[in-house]
């Protein structure tokens, strides 16, 4: 092998046009390609700004096309040489490089490569476990290489915008304590205070409040968390946020702050316009029109209330479900009365998975209802539904009748899945919008307690305060989400700012006293040392960067991802450890029982 | 409580100047101190960028002027009012808002405070654990805001210089793998690969190292490193590191780029010109001219080898070690000879923390040498040492013997030390020097085997590579530290990028092949795929920090720093957890024999 000795490259190689015709330059990158062609060797080298074509003529340097010869996929080189127009016929308009070739005067050949276990532009067809397995190769594509070079451009866009604001990039610890609420902790064995352990941040919740509480008014991280939670597809044990808190605001404050960062983002890297104000939707309104509390705005489809439409119905099933404080509602999937009964079929088992036991169903043909339940209505009763579901020669009606949780599921994911399969959506239409006044509260079955929707720290609406202890369900919080086309791309609420609302609320949360205490008394006592009023948002990273570079998984915007089992396919991590290491954390493994 | 309602705040209290006489303000802070003064109240009021004099009249609203008289220490204020110009004779020159107050017309309550547990003002006096108990209160210290707005400027300046020079800021995973080398891994328990371990990363190096063989070609992360090490002060269990690293070039490239970045952020933040290029010495300069690799060279008093000056001589300690292999080294305290028997004997105590065996003196008093020593030398040896310590009526001279490392490493502590008790040294003088040269390995005695002086992955020097196996000590490394006034603020070399030099390396470090291989495999196996010459360098941010703000401590720079026994005083991690948590993990705590 060669030394690259006193050379320093000139340009990247995607960098040259017919403005450097006439250069010399030096160019380090991969032999990507390499063609024999009339006595001349032909390669395509690839750095990470794009590909220029050298040319080695063995009338120029003898030695270099000798060595030119001996390149297989992926040598690595540095050449010097000039840069000279393409012969007529040879030029390549799809290629930005493609009006240029470098004539090489030396060449230094600085490593080999084995062959690879995989092609590079045959990624698709390799296993994705060999391709995480080898992940320095697959980040050698052009299409990762965007996706984390966007990823580091949004960072530095999204610190310089808050920066400008007034925040201050405050960095939180990573060995927390565990205070497991919600998802499960990752845990860390302390070695000095054995039997001890601290927890990896699930979110730095706490400290973000803490530092509003020390006056920093305007905090900003762009932070890993940590959840250990059983993956799924598009879950990461680890992941990043974008996370930022401000002291002495309301609710307004933060959305149009928090706008601001997006419009700059998107205008930044897509060169898009995102229309400010974004739209706004109250919880409730966003589950009554679309089931979800996450809508996706680029299509229609919305769900229609059938229930008093049909409680007196003589349909059995959706009057007793109504007489039972159930509700009944549909939607219109628009010209598909063409399904398929196993079309049909499906999507019934689609709206299983939410918990909805049948899917009723009627097409519209020959302007008349097509369905094993039409009988069961009045020709009124027809008429009225076909006016709520704007229903049209062509469409296809589906029903589902159920608890309200159960129906709104059902049908909102069942209106996603409709949109997916008809194709009714493109990636490049970005529909943001704000869904507000979450409820406070959710009544959990399994543990018989409340449960925060957001997290205990929201606060409860001023007006809704007074019923928080006699009607918690009804109080609605400060919380907001921000979702983009159906994903929640960030999330936040004002907090409490005061020690007997946070107390109530740990109460309400069926935490006693001392637990309360055990898990937050630092919060406690720190909320009776002049806490300010203060509230904040946290992005997640990976999911925004999916949706900004169209990727179909979060493993294709993460330089290091995870499987599913939680592991990573080149380190092999997690591994097993030597005894050593563990006597000295005082802890050891429980046998299993085989 | 009052609610802040539609009030925004206006202006921060610390931007007020008589530039803004005459204008309605909303201010928003907490109370520093209250003062009546004839029927008036006075409130200092205090937030992020500062304190504004505040005036309650009762004339002007009785309301409010009631709720100033209950207002204590940090409660939480939103004040409306006019700036007016201080009544003259009250104008306060050594304040920024010092010649206006604001004549308040409406104030809201928004929070109480309880007493403090020490005053904001008086923290000198309050005990480091009751400080670091109630942090968010610590925070709340103008030196400590100042600290930590600094570094998160540090952080801005550092990404925008990296972005504008082509580094691409990619992120690494925190659950790794464990490759316990030199320090220990902190440990994460895999739940769903129970027996597995994930370990938290002691720095990106690894990674690093892949994203060039991946191509992303420059580098950088501000990224947050663990050690399971027992504290020492000034040492943390979770540190911050910029790290970069950058393909296609050699040593100089990184120095000049990294030299950059310092200008920059001492240029930006202090006002200081750094005059570059930055001074370099060898690591072997480096200790005979200062016994240590990160010379302080705000002073002089270097150290002069005597070694072949008294060889010879009639004192027998220094003769016998010289024959046995030993060195004999000095330095001169200029103008020391005042020091006391008592204040020779702590020096001597001093060196002995370094392995000493004792430290001989002179003092040069009436043109003589004063000393216990003096008579076994004649007077052209007395002479010749004279000459090499340019010793001077009133100076004291040092000697060690021993073996080189006992006496570079003494007297090298000994110098910082007299700079320090001389007071020869300011804080507000920046001397800046790289360090290169480093040998690349050091024999472990403890061990019997070869040592990374760096880590394994740093490259041996072109011209020491043909005895690498034959004579491993005598190897430099491509490796560099740039030192600040005797601290070491960043590291960093070239890597290996051949996987044969990187196979004998590890053989070298005792590394069977099949340990080699399952710790470090993917890196063995990435490196025959075409790895480019790469190279890099992390800087310690907790430390630059430190110097840049003049701070004594390094838990001055972090906002949620642990103790030396790794606890945070806040939130009172380690805790124990729920022994549902460790089973889930699959492991248990090891009973304490007791």
């Amino acid at each position: 092998m060669e030394m690259l000795g006193s050379w320093k490259r000139s340009h990247y190689c995607g960098d040259l046009t017919a403005k450097n015709v006439g250069s010399e330059v030096i160019l380090m990158g991969w032999a990507l390609r390499r063609r024999d062609h009339g006595g001349l060797v032909f390669i395509d080298l690839r750095d990470r700004e794009g590909i220029a074509q050298i040319v080695f003529d063995p009338a120029l340097n003898t030695e270099a096309h000798a060595v030119a010869e001996s390149i297989r996929s992926e040598f690595v080189l540095a050449v010097k040489g000039t840069v000279i127009p393409r012969p007529e016929g040879t030029v390549n308009p799809g290629m930005k490089t493609g009006e240029v070739e470098i004539q090489v005067s030396e060449c230094r050949l600085l490593n080999r490569s084995k062959p690879l276990p995989f092609m590079l532009d045959e990624f698709s067809e390799a296993n994705e476990n060999i391709r995480l397995k080898y992940r320095y190769l697959d980040l050698r594509r052009p299409q990762l290489q965007h996706n984390l070079i966007l990823r580091s451009k949004v960072s530095q866009l999204t610190r310089s915008y808050l920066s400008e604001n007034g925040f201050i990039e405050l960095e939180t610890p990573f060995l927390t304590k565990s205070t497991p609420e919600g998802a499960r902790d990752f845990l860390v064995p302390s070695r000095i205070n054995q039997g001890s352990f601290y927890a990896l941040p699930q979110s730095p919740q706490i400290f973000k409040q803490i530092l509003m509480i020390s006056g920093f008014d305007r905090y900003f991280q762009v932070v890993r968390c940590f959840r250990d939670e059983d993956l799924r597809a598009d879950r990461q044990p680890e992941f990043t946020q974008i996370d930022c808190e401000m002291s002495f605001i309301d609710r307004e404050d933060i959305i149009s702050m928090m706008e601001g960062l997006i419009a700059r983002v998107f205008r930044e890297t897509k060169g898009i316009d995102v229309p400010l104000p974004v739209q706004r939707i109250t919880y409730a309104e966003a589950i009554r029109r679309f089931g979800v509390d996450n809508p996706d705005l680029r299509f229609g489809m919305e769900l229609c209330d059938l229930t008093d439409l049909v409680k007196t119905s003589g349909f059995k099933v959706f009057a007793d479900t109504a007489e039972k404080g159930g509700i009944i509602k549909g939607l219109n999937a628009k010209g598909c009365a063409r399904f398929s009964r196993k079309e049909i079929d499906d999507l019934t088992d689609f709206v299983k998975i939410y918990g909805a036991k049948g899917l009723a169903y009627v097409k519209i043909e020959n302007n008349q209802w097509h369905s094993p339940i039409a009988k069961f209505f009045t020709p009124d009763e027809i008429a009225a539904m076909n006016t709520a579901f704007n229903a049209e020669e062509g469409d296809l009606l589906f029903f589902v009748a159920d608890k309200p949780k159960v129906v709104n599921d059902s049908l909102g994911k069942l209106r996603n899945h409709l949109a997916s399969i008809l194709k009714l959506t493109s990636k490049d239409d970005y529909r943001f919008v704000w869904v507000t006044d979450f409820p406070l509260l959710e009544w959990d079955e399994e543990e018989k307690r409340w449960a925060a929707v957001h997290h205990p720290f929201t606060a409860p609406m001023d007006e809704d305060l007074p019923f928080i202890e006699s009607d918690p369900g009804r109080c609605r919080a400060k919380a907001y989400d921000l979702v983009l086309n159906g994903n929640e791309i960030g999330g936040g609420s004002i907090r409490i700012h005061q020690e007997q609302v946070q107390s109530l609320m740990f109460k309400l949360l069926g935490l006693s006293d001392e637990s309360a205490r055990s898990k937050f008394g630092f919060l406690l006592d720190a909320l009776e040392f002049g806490t300010p009023p203060h509230g904040g948002i946290a992005f997640g990273m990976d999911r925004l960067i999916m949706l900004l570079t169209g990727s179909d998984s979060i493993r294709d915007v993460i330089a290091f991802p995870k499987t599913q089992k939680g592991t990573c396919m080149m380190s092999e991590a997690p591994s097993m450890v030597e005894t050593k290491q563990l006597r000295e954390l005082g802890i050891r493994l429980v046998e299993k029982l085989s």
